[in-house]
């Protein structure tokens, strides 16, 4: 059979780092959204969002996250403070949210805080010290399962087991999350974001 | 600050795989898909859809998907033809073509064919042997870099290095792929999928 559609072919070699980037991010969507706090030795709370997320394993429950380094090569705090403590929590994040995410991907100075700059309400964890986002849906407390590497800027995959879970009440249905109601948040990039509760039933 | 909110927690590890399962895809949600494309030694083109789609490294550039194992310990087709081939190709897909992944999302005998079934047009690749599906907007024809195992089921991250890409003609803009444009399909679970095109800027 003949095809109906005629294609634009590149190698993405041929692009530089920024293009490349741009293209690969514009094309995988749309990205769910990882909202990570982390905390350092000197009781400061990191938090930043990721959307290269990804279930890795079920049994046990494993999440991937992917932090890319810098021109400079340097990377987020999440990273370092990652793999210094060995804990971190993931939340996912709805609609409502959207600003604070915004908020939480700017890169402030060292020793201004993400969670005060976006207005986010803290609450304890119960099995890792970091503490936890109260105005988000869904928390994965996560104890760091291993790092594995990518390409030559050695791009980081933070891969953590979940050894608790928190949902907002009323939420979870028989174990079930029920997309409609969680008005989960996606990631399309450029300080762009979509929704996810246009159903598709095909 | 105290939290208005109130939450349910839950240790997943007291679920059974598949409820565990269904929490945490109902929760990383709005996921992109990968329909992937394989070729078997007969010739035979399999395509399958993978949610689980992230991207690891943008020099050189990696994308993942993970393939979960079944409860007998089996692995789809595709784990076994990427294995076999180290050739690959990945498609995003859009609305339009929403019933066509649920199809091949289905399982069917061995000597029967998803891309047959769901009506798909191939045209062949560039650098790799598997053929690209027409109707898919953005296509990356992949090369196997390597194979991650996770978890006790041993899940398997599949990386690729792309190769060579294709786009339908107008829908990149200075390597840019406009997401309204490009109308790209995202997936929920069970049957269901999302649009992306619902545009929330915070």
């Amino acid at each position: 059979m003949t095809s109906p559609y005629s294609f634009e072919s590149v190698d993405l070699a041929q692009f530089g780092h920024e293009d490349r980037y741009k293209f690969l991010m514009a094309s995988v969507i749309p990205r769910p959204i990882a909202l990570v706090t982390t905390l350092g030795a000197d009781g400061f709370v990191n938090a930043a969002p990721f959307s290269s997320f990804v279930v890795l394993s079920v049994d046990p429950p494993l999440l991937g996250i992917s932090v890319a380094r810098r021109d400079d090569g340097s990377i987020k705090d999440t990273y370092r403070l990652v793999e210094a403590s060995g804990e971190f929590v993931i939340h996912t994040v709805d609609t409502a949210m959207a600003k604070q995410v915004q908020q939480c991907s700017a890169a402030l100075g060292p020793t201004q805080s993400e969670v005060e700059h976006a207005g986010l309400y803290l609450v304890p964890s119960i099995k890792v010290k970091p503490p936890r986002i109260a105005q988000a849906p869904i928390h994965f407390e996560c104890k760091l399962h291993r790092i594995e590497y990518f390409g030559d800027r050695r791009s980081a995959l933070i891969v953590g087991e979940v050894v608790q879970t928190h949902s907002r009440e009323g939420l979870v249905h028989g174990h079930r999350v029920d997309p409609l109601e969680a008005d989960i948040l996606g990631r399309l990039g450029g300080g762009v974001y979509c929704s996810s509760t246009v159903i598709i039933k095909p």
